[in-house]
């Protein structure tokens, strides 16, 4: 293999977001025969033509032509919906996908919000400075953790990071995914994406960690939401295209639904407007389930395991997977 | 032992709090040589002249007057700064807290107080409707729990409990009694009292959970408050009386304080113009951390061991603490 050129551009107003010269002076000195530049998001077209590998943030489908080397693009992402994966595909290039280091933040944001709602704590917190003495609402609207059911739709290594915080408060989880484990893991019990209306069911906590896919598109629609047990709370820290956002709408205003939390939406930001804004049983927070002071330390160990796969010859961890396009 | 008859008192506008059918079939089946009735709490001084055993909510000191036979005062509190310790003690009555089982829904409740700061839900939840977009404040106020260091003064049964919860997120825990054990216990570091300001010092979140005794007055006061570690959040789930409310004011106001979380307070209301209750970094919970559905179940057991161990002449779990009176 020739020289390694890897080019990265991972910027961000928060530090814990971008690449610090400590994170540049470990990957030169884990792998000395690589060349690490690094470019300013903005002019990384122009350094891409001697890149073999670009690890960043961002990659436009049209940088791909001005890259003719490049074989590899690392994203320090969870997700890859906003990167060219099969534009990539179609040239040979492969795309990664981070994971690991996602679930512990997002399973810390999952509970807060969950407890926010178990424990009345929104709505205390809403009411204190008109109410005089609100502990008999409180004491209506409870419900214990311990002993409740969380249903994780979507449950991949997120959702088990977050399944063992739900188990620590007693609470028993169910996982959804197309292709289910054959064998017990993790305290869950698996169920196949073809059973989730008895999964919604015996759930007070339905968790929403969907990726964003063609046969995911507004998977939580009418018909799913009427499946859900009467006063169960719905979470969405995946992606706003898997959820029908009028039917939620309708799923609260009807009583179906306790309460919803919302990490991801439609547009982003809403209008200042917006219904979901306004509803005094939806918390919505802005796209910040993953905050991490940490993250950008474990996205660069996460790309030096895989660099050193790369440089190896072996497989890629975190491969994305090609939207199958339609015919 | 002659027949011992046991008098229960434990009314609730909510189900969770007062005693069911069920719990009285239930002892009834359990003692079958032992009298139960129950009396409507205004009614108490009425039907004490034949207790042995008084299990209830409520029991104020001149009701002892009323009570030739009685030997015991059972409550399902887990405090008894609001019964006649003292008094009941002079006349060698019995008086016993409850406990083993608030932990589990306080645990719940301080988590997700903790959480909800942690994570900036209460922030997210107060600008949702307004702000057009929010990330960049998160990512500044936001702190992972993961690695934080959490200080639970007043490290009881409870603190235990919250402890373990904690550590399921990856804190690490510092308990601080004036008994630590000896020995290492339940992963906690343990500190005396004496060294309380060592503890404050290191902590990222702060939780009182102290009972109300002459020794604990205005605990918190200015001057442990300025031992703090700046950016630290406070929680008091214990009792109002370890706080000097001035002095924790003035900490939040002087930044020493990222926000506190209040469960007790002085006065029960606050005034609606009280400026905790309009501190914007402040969250008030309406005495509420021990809500949970399985209350009276839970506080059924623990007295159905204990009169067990009443009748059998072993010495009664959770006995009250008589407190030191002036001398």
């Amino acid at each position: 293999m020739n020289q390694q050129v890897v080019l990265i551009s991972l910027e961000s107003p928060h530090s814990f977001w971008r690449l610090s010269a400590e994170h540049e002076r470990a990957l030169a000195a884990a792998f000395p025969g690589v060349e690490f530049r690094t470019a300013a998001e903005d002019v990384v077209p122009h350094h891409l033509a001697e890149a073999h590998v670009y690890f960043g943030w961002r990659f436009e489908p049209s940088w791909l032509s001005n890259a003719p080397r490049l074989r590899w693009i690392a994203s320090p992402a969870a997700g890859t919906d906003h990167l060219p994966v099969a534009e990539a595909h179609s040239v040979g290039v492969a795309l990664t996908r981070s994971y690991g280091f996602h679930g512990r933040p997002m399973a810390e944001h999952a509970m807060g919000l969950i407890l926010g709602f178990s424990r009345g704590l929104f709505t205390s917190h809403r009411v204190q400075r008109h109410r005089t003495w609100w502990k008999d609402d409180l004491a209506k609207e409870f419900f214990d953790l311990a002993g409740a059911t969380m249903t994780v739709v979507g449950c991949g290594s997120i959702g088990k990071h977050l399944a063992r915080a739900a188990h620590s408060f007693g609470m028993n989880v169910i996982g959804v995914r197309r292709t289910p484990p054959v064998a017990a893991e993790g305290g869950i019990t698996w169920m196949h994406t073809s059973a989730v209306r008895q999964a919604v069911a015996v759930a007070d906590v339905v968790v929403d960690l969907l990726p964003a896919t063609s046969a995911t598109d507004r998977f939580f629609d009418h018909d799913l939401f009427t499946a859900f047990k009467p006063g169960s709370l719905f979470l969405n820290l995946g992606r706003a295209t898997t959820v029908d956002q009028s039917a939620l709408l309708s799923a609260l205003s009807d009583g179906r639904l306790r309460g919803a939390a919302l990490d991801v939406f439609d547009p982003r930001p809403l209008p200042t407007r917006h219904p979901l804004r306004r509803h005094p049983r939806v918390v919505l927070t802005p796209k910040s389930s993953t905050l991490s002071r940490t993250y950008m330390d474990e996205a660069v160990a996460f790309f030096t395991h895989n660099l050193r796969r790369h440089l190896t010859g072996q497989p890629l961890d975190g491969l994305a997977e090609v939207p199958v396009l339609p015919s």
